[in-house]
């Protein structure tokens, strides 16, 4: 166990490597310093005009990383599509990584970034952690001026006749703060608004973050920022931004917030971090813009998806794929010795101890998910993600396993080697890519109903037996049938933790029911979000929250944030 | 009157302006693209490393923009100041420009930047409105981070045995949203915090923005934050930030925006714009490690204070300079025909005729704030920012006025020729600081006690007769002598339209008593902000926002924005 004991910390691995400029990562991609919007030497926005410019290069090969459910074991989905960019990138390919950019709440509240770890990670980490280019601070802005401008509108006549009780555009901040979960606002009398029930979410769940991650362009996110719903007049007909007329605005403060971020991985793979949308109320993506620039800008694209393959990969390749007209070549599903245990029974506290028959019985959710992924048509590879306590046992029997499912698989050692520990994860997907026929199809069309498409990947993603809706899920149907809006794609808020909607039943339950409580319409993003059970859109700080132990010394260097 | 409807708008102006490279206005100053942290091509911030390089070099002369009450005419404090700069630009002096930076929240709510304008602008004038280098978000966040920890606090026991009924620190948006100013947080049961009265202020008026603008370097930016009040424990005594123990996580979130941020003007002097507190329930003035740095890469500095000499002049004397070991060689107060008429008592439509009553019984206002400054020990020269309605019979009269008064007066006309239009303006002032002698003292001594100094400003700099102290008032200072506050220097919330707390005495009232009704102790900042009549901390938005105007092209560019 001593090894353990040795192990440095993310910031200290972080803070002991070398950055290029990003000048020089640039180069690799065939990008001048002409083309980046340089915020610092080590970070950059593309520019429009170097977006433009890459627009009708040949695409590269886009693959996917998700994993199993979730436990808290970790899985360390981050850190392995961060060391399969450095893989490749030894392997002489022309790699990038594209990844969803953190939130500044969970890293003030729970110890961790969302940055890889180990030798596996993105750089500087500590201003990606925080406020990096300001793309959250600037979504955060154009959610709060538009509930202004709700309210400012209420307050001069009403000209929409908004009902005020219906007002479903909630305020946001970048933080963790349960306190502001439900408040009342506008009192101290007619001079001080009217006073209404409201809310903050977290700006990862701001409607605002999806639409700048779904958005193909300026253009997009300005016709997308106009078709959201805000509130419901007194005939119950959805207003929207564009109703209100402050499209142009909001489109004005996320001008820059639109361009991808490029960075580099501790061994300089470059690196677009751009985005990062909820993966629950919302798809769990990074932006479009920046998976499609990297596809110009290189052979391969490591991407990734939210949570594991249910949500994440589901919605990757039902919403993502679709909207921005983009297919992945192959799939990681990515799980760890210690994760899967979790799902055969074992309780965290007794993960150290090696035990087989558990870990036999956690296969069977890795195999649904094996399975979802093939059945879009998609090669899969499995990585196992390598902990020190793995025993050799463990691991040969997770590989014979793989070997009679007839999956390829690789063990990979990011964390602790860098892009050296995913070389055989990487030869591994370039067979495959070759040889594998691809036959990406979606499960459901978008022709189908709003029911249908939610059963669709109930049964095949999740492994369900049926879909109960409530009688309000079932009334919001009519109406959305009503309003036009029957032929979007379905955004599933569901537990990350089970592949049903009950966090507690790990491996791969069978026969049970989902319950739809209640649908919220996502309509600038361009999906219906089914909200099966309670979903948080606004997470609470714990006990002793991360903030205590951060500090910054007398050089303006960051201590003690990871 | 043709030539009126020829003028272009600042955002045409600025948008055909040529910028040069930020590196390039750099080593004007001496330094190198090292010492600089890029922001795109025309936007950076000065290192850390560069900001301790220059600490040892000799300091500039330091010149004080500030102007008479303000009235709806407009007088253009800060186009004066940037086209000053410009003139000792022309006149080959090596000169800097250091001014605060906008908030959003006004830009969004009623037409007008605060950049200047005409050919007297900093640039890029749509970045530096909108969201510049985030220095205004980190504050927001930081002032909101310490929010939610106070509540999380509450939720978590409460040790320090905060009374919830006494929390004094507030929520901060930098947007014009008056359904936010009182607000109920922590509703829907005990998983959602503790419910209590709550509001929200502009970003601009939250203590971490005065804070950041009096912190000499890093050090002292936490000490300053460690000190503040945050609420008062069921004994009533303070708990601050330093007893919450989150002083590290909040200057770790404010590391960047210390940092001051270097932009040019129209004609390419470089200019600092740092920090923006408000000049009524704070100091008005850009930062201090702004105007230090400057003042270390430049031998003339050009700055400003908010609102009139009343409010943005004092409080430059009394607590910027005398909390940053500075002082200014020169004063200017900057005045126009057009409002001096209305002090002179012309309604706002009857500007455009010729008045030479008016403007005659509108010069008390200028000669109270003249005599003011000239009490402080500081020479001082008028400017006569001109407009193209101000008839010569007017000018002749005002500056026959500063003639009888022995005081140094130059027309302007910086915003329509830049430069060349503030050109006499820089030369008086080269001459008044060579033969004048500057024997700058403070009016009140930081030992006398709140009351008195209260008195000092009351009668010295506005001209009045009385100070009347609420009975809270009172006993608010017998409570802060216990708390070891007494020394501080005193910071007046009072209208900037009129010298006394009415902002319908124009002119220079006389005879008038103040009435204090309420302290308001900023013990981080380094002062106690005295509160006459109602101070707005969260504006609202006006019937018809200038945002349903702002717009972006489809290559980014901003539209409408001014």
């Amino acid at each position: 166990m001593e090894a353990i004991t040795k192990v440095k910390s993310d910031i200290e691995i972080a803070q002991e490597s070398t950055m290029k400029p990003i000048v020089e990562i640039a180069r690799k991609i065939g990008l001048e310093e002409n083309d980046l919007e340089l915020y610092g030497k080590y970070k950059a926005k593309l520019s429009n005009e170097a977006l433009a410019k890459i627009k009708t290069k040949e695409s590269g090969k886009i693959i996917l990383v998700t994993s199993i459910n979730p436990t808290p074991a970790g899985e360390g989905k981050s850190t392995v599509t961060v060391g399969l960019g450095d893989a490749f990138t030894q392997l002489g390919k022309k790699a990038m990584i594209a990844m969803r950019e953190p939130s500044l709440g969970p890293t003030m509240g729970i110890k961790g970034g969302a940055t890889g770890g180990g030798y596996a990670q993105v750089l500087p980490m500590e201003d990606i952690n925080l406020h990096f280019t300001g793309d959250l601070h600037a979504i955060t802005t154009a959610n709060n001026a538009l509930a202004a401008l709700i309210d400012n509108h209420l307050q001069q006549g009403n000209e929409l006749r908004i009902d005020q009780r219906r007002i479903v555009w909630k305020r946001a901040v970048d933080l963790n703060d349960r306190a502001l979960r439900k408040v009342i606002i506008g009192l101290g009398g007619p001079l001080q608004g009217v006073p209404r029930e409201d809310g903050f979410d977290i700006t990862v769940a701001s409607e605002i973050m999806a639409v700048l991650c779904l958005a193909k362009d300026i253009k997009d996110l300005k016709l997308r920022l106009s078709r959201m719903v805000v509130a419901y007049n007194d005939k119950k007909e959805p207003v929207t931004v564009g109703d209100l007329g402050v499209e142009g605005a909001l489109t004005l403060l996320l001008k820059d917030a639109v361009k991808p971020n490029l960075v580099q991985t501790i061994e300089h793979t470059p690196a677009l971090i751009h985005g990062g949308p909820f993966a629950n109320i919302a798809h769990g993506c990074n932006s479009v813009i920046a998976t499609i620039a990297a596809s110009k800008l290189a052979d391969y694209v490591i991407t990734e998806g939210g949570f594991g393959a249910d949500l994440g990969a589901e919605k990757f390749l039902h919403i993502k794929s679709r909207s921005a007209g983009i297919k992945p070549e192959a799939v990681v599903v990515v799980a760890t010795i210690r994760a899967l245990k979790m799902h055969g029974g074992v309780q965290k506290s007794e993960l150290v101890k090696e035990n087989i028959a558990a870990l036999t019985l956690g296969f069977a959710n890795l195999q649904k998910h094996i399975e979802t992924i093939k059945s879009f048509g998609i090669p899969v590879v499995v990585a196992i993600n390598k902990f020190i306590t793995d025993t050799d046992l463990e691991v040969k029997t997770l590989l014979d396993w793989c070997k009679l499912e007839d999956v390829p698989v690789a063990l990979t050692e990011v964390w602790e080697k860098g892009g050296e520990g995913g070389i055989e994860l990487a030869e591994k997907l370039l067979t495959v890519i070759e040889k594998e026929q691809n036959q990406f199809h979606p499960l459901y069309e978008l022709s189908d109903s709003i029911e249908k498409k939610v059963i669709t990947i109930v049964q095949q993603v999740y492994g369900g037996k049926n879909v109960e809706f409530s009688s309000k899920a079932k009334k919001q149907l009519l109406e959305f049938e009503q309003f036009g809006w029957s032929n979007l794609p379905v955004c599933m808020a569901k537990t990350q933790y089970s592949l049903s909607d009950d966090p507690a039943k790990l491996g791969r339950p069978m026969d049970f029911t989902i319950t739809v409580r209640e649908f919220k319409p996502s309509i600038g993003a361009g999906f219906i979000v089914a909200l099966t059970g309670d979903v948080m859109t606004m997470p609470g700080l714990p006990k002793k929250p991360a903030a205590l132990k951060m500090d910054v010394d007398e050089n303006g260097n960051a201590l003690g944030l990871f």
